[in-house]
Formats: structure tokens, C-alpha cells, sequence
């Protein structure tokens, strides 16, 4: 089946472009009026680097391709709005299978108010998306850069962390997660492969007065090295106050992993992390809750550079990106 | 080498971001403030699948991913204005290899005004491009799509066609070049390998009212069926006011093609037809002259629906992709 016919059926299930898009999938381009400023990011998801094929069905890979993505939109604290995807094929995928996919990657749209505008297929050797997602804000002021964050600032963190990791774990270990209590070990797994953006809080702390914002893609070592790094400023984080994961310690015990470096090292959590000026905090955690998404302090922010993870006992754990805990 | 580093090396080697750009690459997302209308397309060029590696430079490679991108903003009537890149990086590129490839895609991008605002970069078993480009007009009323050819609109083609098709058999063949003068065989595979998005030309006529416009990436006959579909009209074009790159009859003969089936079916030149108000012709030749492109009347619109190839014999040509002549 060709690009044509495909991009067709795929028009045929999605509602009709509206609002801001006034032509969707099916021209030279798609034509919004955008208004104020947009925020706009790409994301490459390739079976056997950012997934693996066998490990879930098509639908998933699909809801995870266009969570990741638009996971960078709730990091600046803009408001999705359209997504473009690029689906290449390979040979043993048949039009079902696309179908599949882009079924996941319409079902997320939907789920998070997200336009599915246009879109491109291409053979290619092995299953691959690439997603463009644009959001929205009234004024450029509006969007959360990581730049931003100030000595003083408090350090912010939405959700719990290691949960991700653990499930990579337990995918690979099933075993492990016998010994789990009943629904635990499932999300942990749903952790990895179906995470969701966290757009109503990247929004809440954006109004609230972030100042500087990320998602945890890489880890929150790394993260948090990317602020810094743009920030030109020290991030200095309590581990024990970061929240994990139910059943993060005992999947880590059981591998002999540490839980904080699940928690700080391992990526894919998707929480975000934010620096927020002391007097705002109060109003940040209250916005964020109110978005239904936990909200607690984990640091500071200091003069200086880098990252400094504090473990309880007082140590300095090294921060790590989650390659190399693969 | 990680993707932070390259593309931080990569924006090292850019203008910085300015007007309507407020950040460009290396945070989450990057901020524009658009204004009016936006048209937007993704595009992807794959090794083996949109070109083969082996026959070109990498920065070759680079320039033509974005300038075949970018001629669907040309197709719109667009200003072009910001593109994102993704990288597949094989495991066989390195460094310098990446680089090499993006100083073509930044190339085309200083030659059409595009600001490159943002990118990622992924392993990949081959080679991979992905772009997505961001044009503008001032109300998308401005923007002209596939749809709006109306019956006794007049159709016009810009420049010349069947160069990038002869450039095919050239890149087969090169013995096949000996013959013709001096230039032309390089001319022909540059027409392939190295094509110019219509964008002035584009303007132009979406300026002087054109009705309908697409650009010809697979062909004429299969291109000018999109119209016809889109538009619910049919599309009546007379091969004999179809101008040639020079050199395409050559190559054709000695190839035993019809120099107007590789005209007709060939894909790839890239070039724009349009569908004008007969009134408007005038002026639409006029503005795209001045454009520095060539704009000539081949054909006109009918109802009904499909497209009609009327070879100078009178006879009908089979309206064919290009996929069919590889």
C-alpha cells in the first residue's frame, strides 16, 4: 500500500481539523494560525534504539512515539497542539501493522488534546517514527526554558522516579517480579512502555513561575546537568527526598542495583523536573496537585556548575545517563 | 560522539537565532512567535529508499533532504521560514560524516532564508533524514493548496522537466553522456541530485491568485492527479507545451524512453504547477519571470475528474509515477 492510501485511511479515523488547524494530513503542508508563540520539537523513535520491537504490540510503540515527543512541549510548559509523524516501514510490516501504530500515536492525540496534522511514510529497514510536535503559549515569556534557573531557586519534581528503570529490569527478569505485590511489577512496566506527558503540570509550573524546566528523559543526573549547564548554575540534589516508584527498592535489591541509582540514573520517567523561585513553591505544589500530579522539593539551586546528587548517608552519588545502566 | 555534542557543534556553525526565532536548538523545544498563518510539512529521505549513498557527497546529501523538504512549502505559496532536523546516524558515519551532512542542510538553509531552530539525532541502521519545515504567509487564506482548481482555470508549469529523470539514466549510465556538449550530462544529474525548491516562484504565484498549486516530486501525471482529486476536476495538460531540460531528448533516445513519458512520468524536478484564473495569467508570468523562473501555459481545467496527457500526435500518454520508471 502506498504513502497515499495509508495517509487516507488515517485521515478517515481522526476527527476534523478545527480551531488553529485549518487543513490537516493530505496537502503539500498543513495550514494553523497559531497566535502568540509556539514551541516546537523533534523526536526520533527507532525500533532497537529507543524501543524494541517485540517487547510490545505496535499500538504501544505508537502511544509511546507521541508521549515522548510531546513529553518535551510539557517541559517548556506549552499547551500541545499539533503533531506531524513520520512512519517508516519496514518490509515485514504490513498495512495492518501501520494501522496498529498509528492507531497508538491517534489514541495518545486524543487523549491529549493533540492535532494530528500531517504526516509522511517512507520504506525503511527496520520500524521507525519521527514525530514534530508543536505547542502554545499566549507570549514567548510564557515557555520554560532550561536556562533559566537561579542560586537560590528551590528544586522541583513532579511524580516518582525509577520506575522505568525497574520495569527495563523486570522486562528483561520477569522472574523478579513474582515476589511483588499483586499490580505492581504491570506498573512498573506500564512505567516504560506508556508513559504519560506531563503536560497539565509542565502548564501548572510554567504559571506558576518556573524558571527553568526539563522532562526526565535521560535521568535525573543528566537532567539536571543540562540545566545547570544552561543555567550557568550548581544543582544540588537531597536524593532522599526524591519519591520512587512503588516497588522500585525491591526490584533493585532483588538485582542488587542500588534504588537511588534507579532513581537517578535511570531514564525514561518523563517526570519533570523544575527550578522555582522559594516564594513560589507554595503555589507550584498547590497548582500541580490541583493538575493531579504530586509535586515535592528535592534541592537548590547553588552558584556555581554542575550537579550534586546527595545520597541520606551523606555520600555523593556519580550522575549517570540511563545507556550506560543498559 | 553523543547527540548534545553534536548538535551543539552544529549550532556553533549557525547564525544565531533572531526575528521570528526566539530560541533555536538545544533546549526542549524551540520558540517562535509566528504571526499570521503557518504551513507545515515533514519529510523524510532515507538511504536507499530517496537516495543511495554511494552516489553522491554527504553534503550533497544534506542539500537536496532540505531543499525537497522545503519544496512543499514552495508548493503552498510559503515564505520559508524554520526547518528541524533529525539525524539517523549509521554506524558506519562518523563525526566529520555527521557534519558533513548537516553543512549541506545548513547550506540550503542560508540560501532560502530557513532558520534550522532545532534537530535530534539518533542511531539508525542507514542513513536518515527527517525534516520538518515551518512556512508563513500573513492569513492562510494566503496559502494555496491542492484543492481549489476550478474548471476554466488555466494550468502553468515552472521551468523545465525530465532532467531529473534523464539524470537517472545518466547516474546509470554515464557512458550515455559522452555525446551530449559540454555541461549538459552534469546539468542533468545535478537537475537529479541537487534540485532548487520553487519558493520565489511559489510566492509569486500564490501572489497572482493562483488557484491550486502541488510540486512535482513524482511526476507530472501523478502529481497533477492530486490536483484533479483534491480539487474534484479534471486536468488536461498538452505534452507538446511541456519545455525539456536540455538535454532529456538525448538521453531518452539513446536510451529508447520517450523523452515525454521521462517528462511525464519522471519524478523529482521539483518544479510547480499551478492552476490560474485565466485572467491571472498574465500576471502569474509576469511575477514568476521576474522571479527568475520560467512559467508557461500547459493546459487548462476541465470538469470531470483525472488527469489527460495529450502527447503532440494527438494520442493519450498513460499518466505514471515515477516509482514505475526506477
Amino acid at each position: 500500500m502506498g504513502e497515499f492510501d495509508l495517509l487516507a485511511r488515517l485521515r478517515e479515523r481522526l476527527p476534523p481539523p478545527g480551531g488553529r488547524v485549518r487543513l490537516g494530513i493530505g496537502d503539500d503542508a498543513a495550514v494553523t494560525v497559531p497566535g502568540g508563540a509556539t514551541a516546537t520539537s523533534v523526536d526520533a523513535f527507532v525500533d532497537g534504539v529507543h524501543f524494541r520491537r517485540n517487547r510490545q504490540s505496535l499500538e504501544a510503540v505508537g502511544r509511546k512515539g507521541l508521549s515522548v515527543a510531546l513529553s518535551d512541549l510539557a517541559a517548556m510548559g506549552a499547551s500541545p497542539g499539533e503533531a506531524y509523524v513520520t512512519l517508516g516501514v519496514p518490509p515485514d510490516l504490513d498495512e495492518d501493522g501501520c494501522l496498529e501504530v498509528l492507531a497508538g500515536v491517534a489514541a495518545i492525540a486524543a487523549a491529549t488534546g493533540t492535532v494530528l496534522a500531517g504526516g509522511d511514510v517512507t520504506r525503511s529497514p527496520v520500524l521507525a517514527l519521527d514525530f514534530a510536535v508543536v505547542g502554545h503559549a499566549a507570549a514567548p515569556e510564557d515557555l520554560v526554558t532550561r536556562g533559566g534557573a537561579t542560586p537560590g531557586d528551590r528544586l522541583v519534581l513532579t511524580g516518582e522516579l525509577g520506575g522505568a528503570a525497574a520495569g527495563l529490569l523486570l522486562l528483561d527478569r520477569p522472574e523478579l517480579g513474582r515476589s511483588l505485590p499483586d499490580g505492581v511489577a504491570g506498573g512498573l512496566t506500564r512505567r516504560l512502555l506508556d508513559p504519560a506527558p506531563r503536560l497539565a503540570a509542565g502548564a501548572a509550573l510554567a504559571a506558576a513561575g518556573a524558571r527553568a524546566m526539563i522532562d526526565l528523559s535521560d535521568g535525573l543526573g543528566a537532567d539536571a546537568g543540562h540545566v545547570a549547564a544552561a543555567s550557568g548554575a550548581r544543582l544540588v540534589v537531597d536524593l532522599s527526598s526524591v519519591p520512587l516508584a512503588e516497588g522500585v527498592a525491591a526490584v533493585a535489591a532483588a538485582t542488587g542495583a542500588g534504588a537511588l541509582e534507579l532513581a537517578s540514573g535511570g531514564g525514561e520517567d518523563y517526570e519533570l523536573l523544575a527550578a522555582v523561585p522559594p516564594q513560589r513553591v507554595g503555589a507550584a505544589i498547590e497548582a500541580v496537585t490541583a493538575a493531579g500530579t504530586a509535586l515535592v522539593e528535592i534541592g537548590e539551586v547553588a552558584a556555581g556548575e554542575g550537579v550534586e546528587l546527595r545520597s541520606p548517608d551523606g555520600g555523593l552519588i556519580e550522575p549517570r545517563g540511563f545507556d550506560q545502566l543498559r
